[in-house]
């Protein structure tokens, strides 16, 4: 059940081969015909690796690394529900990984059972929705999401995303944090009476979220408000949050929906569908199905994740890169990259192998990312001449959400913010000489592109299950599983014995804790 | 002039050293005694680094490399106003670095007469931005930023920290990017009459900025206002924005003044003193001005910004880590970790000495970093159980800002908080062993942490200029010019190529980019 990764005679040759990886450098290299080649197209985005340092050669072999750890029979069985979430020979989680389902209602429905029940089950939840939004009408301006961490930031930046789209009157408002600040901070200038609350934790158990619940009733009846009449659960079926007397509604998700991919489920669809419709939310649940049938295209010329997973891993693995990073450039993705850093450093941030071994090779890298042209004066200065080499992955869309430019010295901005784009891609590839050391651009820092004509709900809900199946294309390959979190334990085991000494401070002495705790009473 | 680093004494001991680093994993290892000693404090912070992989021959071997590589001397002259902008043998910006004198009017100004004369000018902007405040009065409510880089993420930065003393009735807004649907969206429910227009850019000749002031001109001409009576540049002197006719006011910076060591200068100033009051402004300052005085501390005990410094170069250079995640427990300093990512991946992402000469070490790292516990949700599990490894720089309050809080089981959210913060500085470093090897947490993962009262003018001002000098110091002990950023050119030379094609198609063809532009006709 594991992966030959790093055995298999694919990473042999991929070894050799990044011995000389292609020059980007080189005079002439970076030919109209090396872009043409180099270049695929799926749900509406045009995909350019021609700025990677790869070749005829390179791309065989990261095909035959697909084929050897049988990725696309992997993502089959992930879509058709079978128990993908495990450790072998150890206790885990063990679990079906089907956030597929939650939007395989359009074309091509999954035919295998598993995944056609929960699709079902996701449909129903959607019905639910349609109707719950016709029930409340206007009674409510202001959405309030509780939430944290896949299911704040998936959310969050897929609104902002969409946020043109928001229909008038209406606000959405985001609290995640423990820290009380956030919280105070978040209810000044919200009317509480047509304030609707989504509390969502799949565990129903969350710290800070079950923390900022109680929080936020103590407001709201200090306000003299009930809060079963204005808050709602997102939450699985019989957890402390599944309690109809609590909540206006109660929505699902179910264990087979990982907190970080779990935008398409309710996590997202209430807040999108009451801030941008619920014929804006289907949209967008159609783009991402849409990419969930290319992600199980064999042809790797045609399935653009696995095309980007094999990228990443040439570079993460090969030209031993070690770390992504990742540049909308689109304003309105400025918390994109923050979504993907979480899915994927959260999925693939692993040290063992499904068989439980540790690997003896790199797993997922370190994501940074900020939208461009911002970016470009921020750390730019190092992706071009620091002694850190960092892949990047742009996003870029031919038009812009509003319509409305300004044209200024023959040029209207989207085409100055696409020139941006283009120049530098192509400017950390081919680098440049100079008789001055400091006006040398080394080049050869790859990169790759998606272009889209606009960002609209279905590209955009194809950009999110692109990442989404890129990551998991990663983990396939790595064999490690990509669906647990267990590296988020300790913290919170030794959190709850500092808490312990804050409640009592006669309890039984934690001396390594205690140590900070006496600096804080310095303070 | 240039740095002896990787071939000095104290580097040969300290590459010794790092073949048997402090071992933070074995039991006891994390004594009280060990986290009481390797502690520090300065303006009001305490600087806690026991869990870092030190000991005292590593901190030795540290100060000897401090030592060796004179950086307190350098530092002296930077605060001097000696030029340290420079390349030696080749033509470069050739300047002093005199951020320092932009709040050296509090105690212990320095005498030299060019850090004199250059605070004195300084002040004199400070005096006439308090005039300007006391003549515009209420005149307006929102003001709008338009800049970019470290002129917009710093202020950005240091404003949302800040947030909770804004003054009723004002509001700040950030326009930075090129992308048009930013400004769009951005003056969606502003009125424009009484708006403020901030145009911030050094050169006077940014293409963001003067394209978003054009587009902005524009869009009050067309709303029946005059422009110049609404906005207000901020430039050096003798720029294109240098102009009395055009606006309401001309506030200067000067050219010994880096754009991203300028949020201290009228970049940062004009807005926060107009949002939260001049005092606070003035309080501001005062903070980062004790922090520059303690920059010039020869001790490394109370030298923090010099520690933090080491102590990165340790991990760096010696420990072989790539990458650094600047986590605040506070959500006001959400934004905090862009600031930094820029001031340190533009500065220290350089590959040539002082001398012109390629290095030979890995100069500055990766900057990651969201707000915790939010972080904990998002990219902790790589931190804990990835194969990277990632030192962390903690930044943490004892108290809240709002006063408010809620107590619930026992502790109140800011207990909860500080103790995710203490709790996961031991779990990273002391990890846990298991039967279960998903359960195995490696350890021995460095950080360190900053701990204050409360997050106030004051200590927000000294962890600006914390950042700011323990960047610098990382520079001088590799050697480079951090003051630079040469490699942000190249891609603008492009997109400028690329630019002609779009104003015209009947223009000379640019291979490389047409391939693009053909793309992008056909999506």
């Amino acid at each position: 059940m594991t992966s030959c990764f790093n055995r298999c005679k694919a990473s042999l040759k991929l070894h050799h081969l990044a011995e000389n990886p292609f020059d980007l450098t080189k005079e002439g290299a970076l030919t109209p015909e090396r872009l043409a080649r180099f270049s695929a197209q799926a749900c509406g985005y045009h995909f350019l690796y021609g700025t990677e340092r790869v070749n005829a050669d390179t791309m065989m072999a990261l095909g035959a690394l697909a084929e050897e750890t049988d990725v696309i029979k992997k993502m089959e069985k992930l879509q058709a529900g079978e128990v993908m979430n495990f450790i072998e020979g150890f206790p885990s989680e063990n679990r079906p990984v089907l956030h597929t389902a939650t939007r395989d209602f359009f074309e091509n429905p999954n035919p295998v059972k598993a995944a056609r029940e929960a699709a079902q089950l996701a449909k129903q939840e959607n019905e639910k929705l349609q109707k719950f939004l016709e029930k409340i009408g206007d009674r409510f301006t202001d959405v309030i999401t509780v939430a944290i961490g896949g299911s704040d930031l998936g959310p969050k930046a897929n609104y902002l995303g969409l946020k043109h789209l928001q229909k008038p009157g209406r606000q959405v408002h985001f609290i995640s944090n423990i820290d009380p600040d956030e919280v105070i901070t978040t209810l000044q200038g919200i009317d509480l009476k047509k304030a609707l609350v989504l509390i969502i934790s799949k565990s129903g158990t969350t710290l800070e979220t079950v923390t900022n619940e109680e929080f936020l009733r103590d407001r709201f009846r200090k306000a003299g408000l009930k809060p079963e009449e204005h808050f709602v659960s997102i939450s699985c079926p019989g957890t402390p949050l599944d309690n109809k007397k609590q909540y206006l509604e109660n929505f699902y998700l179910w264990e087979w929906v990982g907190g970080r991919f779990s935008t398409s489920s309710m996590v997202g669809g209430v807040m999108m569908a009451f801030a941008f419709g619920f014929d804006v939310w289907m949209e967008f649940l159609r783009g991402a199905s849409a990419m969930d049938k290319t992600a199980l295209q064999p042809n790797i010329e045609k399935n653009i994740p696995l095309l980007g997973a094999l990228l990443g891993i040439w570079n993460r693995n090969f030209l031993k890169l070690p770390a992504v990073a990742i540049i909308p450039y689109s304003q309105a993705l400025s918390r994109y990259a923050a979504h993907i850093q979480q899915v994927d450093m959260e999925s693939n941030g692993k040290r063992i192998d499904q068989a439980g071994r540790p690997v003896d090779f790199e797993t997922g890298p370190l994501i940074i990312g900020e939208p461009g042209t911002a970016a470009q004066h921020s750390f730019y200065q190092e992706l071009h001449q620091g002694t850190n080499i960092t892949p990047l992955e742009f996003i870029g869309f031919k038009e812009n959400q509003s319509g409305g430019d300004f044209e200024w010295q023959g040029t209207n901005s989207q085409q100055k913010l696409l020139a941006n784009l283009i120049a530098q891609a192509i400017a950390l590839a081919t680098g440049k000489s100079s008789n001055n050391p400091n006006k040398v651009f080394p080049g050869n820092r790859p990169s790759h592109m998606l272009i889209a004509r606009q960002l609209t709900p279905f590209t955009q809900g194809a950009l999110l299950a692109y990442f989404e199946h890129k990551i998991a294309f990663q983990g396939f390959v790595w064999g490690i599983n990509s669906f647990d979190q267990e590296g988020v334990q300790l913290g919170k085991e030794l959190a709850n014995r500092i808490l312990e000494r804050f409640k009592d401070p006669n309890s039984k002495p934690y001396p390594q804790g205690d140590v900070f705790l006496d600096v804080l009473k310095r303070t």
